[in-house]
């Protein structure tokens, strides 16, 4: 894939459905003082599907000139729920093919949204048995991050940061499938090149890291909570779009993760999936690195797993049991 | 209090900071279906203070001609976050009485907000006690919901929900003081008077729904978790204002509130405080009421303990662990 343009994003936000555009900056004191910057969060987690995924779906899907009856991909979730959506309001076909472990929650969100489910054995490949049927079927099989116009929907969000946040010091951004940051790289880097461009990735989803570092792609099975960002294998054209936008990547690992989820759930009252937080969860490992900086982060999805939820929510209970109150520098009604 | 008048409120909408205006609208296909409603959610929990507070805030202090140098009042967080940043980013002093035991959280985000505080024992008449400190130190002491400035700025999201949502057949408003009810039940039946304004009161805080009754203030001691509605004694201009536009008032008690903490984490993720999730706890007591309607709701606050979130966050956890995932609707990869 050559770079997105600015033109390509420009392009692409005109044919979004707009319910998915202009989502809100959240900027919270009590978040800036807890990680020692100034913080702004773009909120992809309220839309219909919760997370950014609708952008490059919509902009796919509108942009596709012989519209095909029947659609065909693999998805975890997020990225199908979009697909289903963009296809079945078009009235096309969506037939998405997910892991039988994937997150239940997410899968009823997929078929609650018109997507025909192929539930895949744990162990079994979901992308031959998808090629496989749209090859039958006469479907359309797509693939997030193989599409320029997917990336250049999702790229719409840093054209909206750029609008909304004026000049950033750095701009964090979730490494998938690599179509987010090539998007979003894409136009921060075209329009405000002092501007850090910094990926996050997994430690438990080495595959892009590693990728990235070689040059070419290379396979290594994921094993992480944050299951927007598990990937097996990430396409040769998407590791060198990122490549060219980069500017450094940054690993978390799931227990940053679940402290990111709880300090967004306790400070900014958002509810953000592993991936979604996994952008805060980078300022928290590298406090120095980002100390007084004008920072831009994409909670990019809210379709967590119940339990992790619930585990996310018991830490930000610790912590706020542990903080000592300082109720010293309070002068108590009785000293008037 | 005479009733709001449309013209008060769009004038408090020029004055307001507009960090605290536009506030977005959530709607959720998972959400609709929980409750068999179609449900549009005013997030009301995004802005620096987390709560709808700050309109009233912002438009009682900048309509005041004659700025004082130091203001006084009670709150428990809410309003004295919103007042604490209205007063400080003009000048002003603030200092807010509150119950020692109040939630911590909110106590520490007035703080920062530049707030001094006065923790008052369990038991303490704290409005007695601010009323002599202004007399005393000549500070102007503002009542929440005594002001028709405060219930004006509150109003601004009845204006809101207006223009974002079209006709409604219901919208459902938490009573704490009367001003949010009073305010954007204004606007409401002066624009639209077939849609059905509906106040929600806390079981557990009884005195404004009984003052309704009686037709006078009437006061009796609080015993909920929903803080942001618990108050002792209304103000008897404002049981006269609600009256003037109120069609009809259901409570909630701390189970259904609880319950729908955990809706809206789940399904909408979004965090509500108790307060904030009345409105649609009041939807799940009284689904054939609603069923089938075009309902809004507030979500006008996120600032919650972190134990009840947790608790919240447990209880999403349990009903998805019990929902039976209809597995058996989708075809089986085996199956192709």
């Amino acid at each position: 894939m050559t770079p997105i343009t600015e033109s390509q994003i420009a392009r692409a936000r005109a044919l979004i459905d707009p319910i998915f555009l202009g989502s809100p900056i959240v900027r919270q004191t009590g978040l800036d003082a807890a990680l020692g910057c100034s913080l702004a969060l773009k909120a992809e987690t309220l839309n219909p599907i919760r997370s950014f995924k609708g952008r490059g779906t919509e902009a796919l899907m509108a942009s596709l000139t012989n519209r095909p009856t029947h659609v065909v991909a693999t998805s975890s979730g997020n990225f199908g729920q979009g697909l289903a959506r963009a296809a079945t309001t078009r009235g096309v076909r969506a037939t998405i093919f997910s892991g039988e472990d994937d997150n239940p929650g997410k899968l009823e969100a997929m078929r609650q949204l018109g997507a025909e489910l192929r539930l895949v054995p744990r162990g079994g490949n979901a992308k031959a048995l998808a090629r496989d049927m749209a090859a039958k079927a006469g479907a359309l099989y797509i693939e997030d991050g193989a599409h320029p116009e997917i990336a250049a929907g999702a790229g719409t969000i840093g054209m909206e940061l750029a609008m909304q946040c004026g000049a950033l010091d750095a701009v964090l951004v979730q490494i998938g499938d690599g179509a987010l940051i090539s998007g979003v790289g894409s136009w921060i880097k075209a329009t405000s090149p002092k501007t850090r461009v910094i990926g996050v990735t997994a430690t438990g989803a080495p595959s892009f890291r590693a990728s990235l570092k070689a040059g070419k792609p290379l396979g290594i099975s994921p094993d992480t909570i944050a299951d927007g960002m598990a990937i097996d294998l990430p396409i040769a054209s998407s590791v060198d779009a990122v490549a060219a936008i980069v500017d450094d990547v940054i690993e978390v690992d799931d227990e940053a993760i679940l402290d990111a989820m709880a300090l967004l759930l306790g400070s900014a009252s958002l509810v953000a999936e592993p991936s979604g937080a996994a952008g805060v969860a980078a300022i928290m490992q590298n406090r120095k690195m980002f100390g007084g900086l004008k920072i831009a982060a994409i909670v990019t999805g809210g379709n967590v797993r119940p339990e992790l939820l619930a585990q996310a929510a018991g830490r930000a209970d610790d912590r706020a049991s542990r903080a000592t109150v300082r109720r010293a520098e309070w002068d108590s009604a009785a000293a008037l």
